[in-house]
C-alpha cells in the first residue's frame, strides 16, 4: 500500500461522527479505507465527548486550522449551511486539497463557482452525499450512465416530507399533526422551511440536474410548490382513484427549439398523484428514489435511506475511496479524471415554466348544482386541456367536492383554465393542485 | 482531448452492435465517448448487413486478429459462451490490454483465473453488463458502498424467469404456456435451461458475492432451484396470503465460527415468496433489481431492465468510460485504480447449505381427514420447526391442498420434517417447496 492520505473532517456532529467510525473501523470494508486517516477535526466545541475515539490533540476550534494544515491533502465539509461552508471549501481547492462535502445547499447555489475553481486547482469537489443520503446517485450518473443520453430525472428526494406524506396515506392523520410528529422523533428540523417548502428538493434536483444533462442550471428559478398546503383529503381521494402523493422533482429535456447551443429544460419540484404501480410509489418513509431515464438504458431507479448518519456517511466514504483509488495511480499532475471530476460540458437552460408538460390534479369546491361538471368541462376544452377524469367526492349543504385529473397539458394552459373556472358563479374554490405522474 | 482510445470488439450481435451505436454517435452522451474508437470487429458472417454503419474494412472473421491488433487497446467481449471467450479474454490480458464482457458465465466460472491475470499484467476486466443488464450494480458496488460491511445481497437478477413469473401471477397462466409464449417473443431462449433452472441467476449471484464480501466462492458449489417445477396454483395462493413469487438470488455473510481467516457465505437461488410491501416485490417483467444490505448504508436497492440490448451496451460503454477516464491521468505504469480494479482482499467459503436459515413455503397433498393439520404442526414442533401459517386451500374427493409457511429455520431442520412428513400415512406427496422473504 502506498503512503496514507490525510483528512481534514470540517464537523464531527451526527455525519462527522459516522464518517470517523467508518474510517477507525475499517476491519470489513473495503481495504483501502486502512489507506486514509483523520489527521485534523474542526469542532464547535473542544470539551463534548465523542463517540467514536478520535485523539483529543487532533481536534481544534478553527475550521482554517484544518483547511490549511499541510497534512491535510483531502478536506470533508460536513458542517452544513452555506456560510463559512462555502468560504472554506474555496480555500481548501485553492490550497490545492480535494473536498467531500454533503452540503447541498451550498453546491445547489454555488455549484458553478466551486466547480471553476476546482478544475483550476486540479482538485476534485465530491459530493455523493448531498443527495439521495445513503443511495449511490451521483457516482452511478457520473461513472455508469455515460453512454446514455439522459432523457427525464424524476425522484423523491427529501426524506422528511416523504416520511410525513407517508403517514398522512396510512394512517389518515393531517399534516400538521404528522409534522409535529417528525419534528418530536428528528425527522423534520424544528424549523422544516427548507424540507416542506420543496427547498431542499429543489437544491438536490439542480444538482443531479446539472449531472445527467451536463450543465448547470439557475438553482432560484426553478418552479417549486411545498407541502404544507396539502390536506388528507387530498391523499385520501388519491388513494381511492389509485394514486399516491409524492413531493416529486423533475428535471427534464426540452425537444430543442430555438437555442441549439444550449439545452431546454424543464425542472420543477411539486406534490404529485403517482399511480401505486409505477416503481416511485412504493418508495416510504425517510427512503428516497430517483429514477433515469435514458437512451439507451431505458428506466433505471436508485433506491434506499435519503438521509441519517450511517447512509450519508456511507457516501462521504464512497467519494474519499474514489480520491484515494485514483490517488495510487495518479499524484494530480497528470490532470483530472474526467468522469469522476464531471466538469460541465455543455450549456443547458431552464424554459419558460409556463411550458412545462404533465397530467394535473385539481379539487374544487362547488355548489352542488346541476351542470356544474359540464361548465368545468366545456372550460377546460376550450383551452385544448383534456380531461382522464372528473369526479364529484362529496356533497354537503357547503357544497361539492370536485376531483379533475387532466391529461398532460403546459402549465401555461392549465393556468388560463384555472383562472376561468375561478370566474365561474358555482365554484367557491381552487381548493388543491396538484401533478399527475 | 488526449489520443483516442482503440477498442476491438468481439461479436456484432445485439449487444455488440448496441455498443457501436453508442460509440459511434457520441452526441449529447458523456463527452468522453469521443475519445473511444472501433478500430476493429470481429464478426461470424463478415457479409451480413450491419445497421451501425461500421465500416466494411474494420470487419475480419479472426477474433485473434482483433486481440493481437497493435491500435486495439481495450477488447470488448460480447460473443457470450464459454470458449472461445475464455481463451480471448486470458490472451487479451496477456497481450496487456483491459478487457470489458457482458459474459457473466465465464466469469462466474472462470473468474480467478482471469482476475490473477489481469493483476499480473496491469489490466483491467470489467463486467458491468454480466449481472443485471442496464442496471449500474458492478460499479455502485466497487466505487460507492466500499465504506460498508456488506450483510447481504440479494436480488432478481434474471430476466426470462422473472418475466415468465409475472405473467403468471397476472394471467394465471401455467408455466409452460408462458414459457413458449416468451420464446416466441425472444424473452426465452430456444433451450431455455441456463434461465429456468436458475443456472444464470447463480452465475451472476456468484459474481455480486464476490464484490460484496472481498473473495470468491465456488460457483458450482452454490445450492440452486429453479422455476420448472412451480406450478400456477403456488402462485395464486401466494398471492392469496399476501405474497408474490420470484426466483430470488441470496448471498449473505453468516456470523463468523470456526475459520476466522475466511468469511462464511450462504449463497443460494430458489423460487421464493416475496411479501407485497417489500421493495423487491414490485419488480416485474424483465426487470431485475438487486437490494444490498450493508453497514452503515441500511437497505439500497438497484432497479432497471435485466437485458436487452441497448441496456446491456448502456453498461458496456461504462465501463469503457471508467477505463478512458483514467487513460488520460495514468497509462497503467503506476498499477492499478484498486477500487475499479477490485481484486479480492479476503478469503471467503460457502457454509453447508443444510446451514442456510429462512422462512419456508410448503404445499402438501394430504388426505382430507380431521386431525392432519395437527400431526404435520407436530412434526414440525418436534423438529424446532416453528410455524407462521397452516392454511388448508382446498378439499376435493381426491385430497386436501395444505400451504405451510414457517418461520426462519435452517434448510437442515426443514429437510428433516419435510421427510417425517413425508412418512405420514395422511400425506400423499409434497407438492411444492420454496423459500419466504
Amino acid at each position: 500500500m502506498e503512503a496514507k492520505i490525510g483528512i481534514g473532517l470540517l464537523g464531527l456532529g451526527t455525519v462527522g461522527s459516522g464518517v470517523a467510525s467508518i474510517l477507525l473501523n475499517p476491519e470489513g470494508r473495503n481495504p483501502l479505507i486502512s489507506n486514509i486517516e483523520i489527521v485534523r477535526v474542526a469542532v464547535r466545541d473542544l470539551k463534548r465527548p465523542r463517540i467514536p475515539s478520535i485523539s483529543s490533540n487532533l481536534l481544534t476550534k478553527s475550521p482554517e486550522e484544518v483547511v490549511d494544515d499541510p497534512n491535510v491533502q483531502i478536506v470533508v465539509e460536513v458542517m452544513g449551511g452555506i456560510e463559512p461552508s462555502r468560504t472554506l471549501i474555496m480555500r481548501s481547492i485553492k490550497a490545492g486539497k480535494s473536498v467531500v462535502t454533503a452540503n447541498k445547499a451550498v453546491i445547489a447555489l454555488h455549484g458553478e463557482e466551486i466547480a471553476a475553481a476546482a478544475k483550476a486547482s486540479g482538485v476534485y469537489v465530491l459530493i455523493e452525499a448531498a443527495v439521495g443520503g445513503g443511495i449511490p446517485i451521483i457516482e452511478p450518473l457520473k461513472q455508469s450512465l455515460g453512454g446514455n443520453k439522459i432523457n427525464r430525472v424524476s425522484g423523491i428526494i427529501n426524506g422528511t416530507t416523504n416520511y410525513i406524506l407517508s403517514r398522512m396515506a396510512k394512517e389518515g392523520v393531517p399534516y400538521k399533526e404528522v409534522l409535529e410528529e417528525a419534528q418530536k422523533l428528528g425527522f423534520a428540523e424544528a424549523d422544516p422551511a427548507a424540507d416542506v417548502d420543496g427547498l431542499d428538493a429543489a437544491d438536490k434536483i439542480a444538482i443531479l440536474s446539472g449531472l445527467a444533462f451536463g450543465g448547470s442550471i439557475s438553482r432560484i428559478d426553478i418552479p417549486v410548490q411545498g407541502i404544507g398546503s396539502l390536506k388528507s383529503r387530498d391523499v385520501e381521494y388519491a388513494a381511492k382513484l389509485g394514486y399516491g402523493v409524492k413531493l416529486l422533482a423533475v428535471a427534464q429535456r426540452f425537444p430543442s427549439t430555438k437555442d441549439a447551443n444550449s439545452v431546454p429544460l424543464a425542472v420543477w419540484v411539486q406534490p404529485t398523484l403517482i399511480q401505486n404501480d409505477h416503481p416511485l410509489a412504493g418508495v416510504n418513509g425517510v427512503n428516497n428514489a430517483i429514477l433515469i431515464e435514458g437512451d439507451p438504458v431505458g428506466e433505471v431507479m436508485f433506491y434506499g435511506p435519503g438521509a441519517g448518519a450511517g447512509p450519508t456517511a456511507s457516501a462521504v466514504v464512497a467519494d474519499l475511496l474514489n480520491i484515494a483509488g485514483i490517488h495510487q495511480i495518479s499524484n494530480g499532475s497528470n490532470g483530472l479524471d474526467p468522469l469522476l471530476s464531471a466538469s460541465s460540458w455543455r450549456a443547458c437552460h431552464l424554459v419558460d415554466p409556463t411550458e412545462i408538460v404533465q397530467s394535473n390534479y385539481l379539487r374544487l369546491i362547488t355548489e352542488d348544482t346541476p351542470g356544474v361538471i359540464g361548465r368545468i368541462g366545456s372550460l377546460f376544452g376550450n383551452r385544448g386541456v383534456s380531461i382522464q377524469s372528473i369526479v364529484q367526492f362529496d356533497a354537503t349543504s357547503q357544497g361539492a367536492e370536485i376531483v379533475v385529473i387532466t391529461h398532460a397539458v403546459t402549465k401555461g394552459q392549465m393556468e388560463d383554465s384555472i383562472n376561468a373556472i375561478k370566474d365561474l358563479a358555482e365554484v367557491k374554490r381552487i381548493a388543491a393542485c396538484m401533478g399527475c405522474l
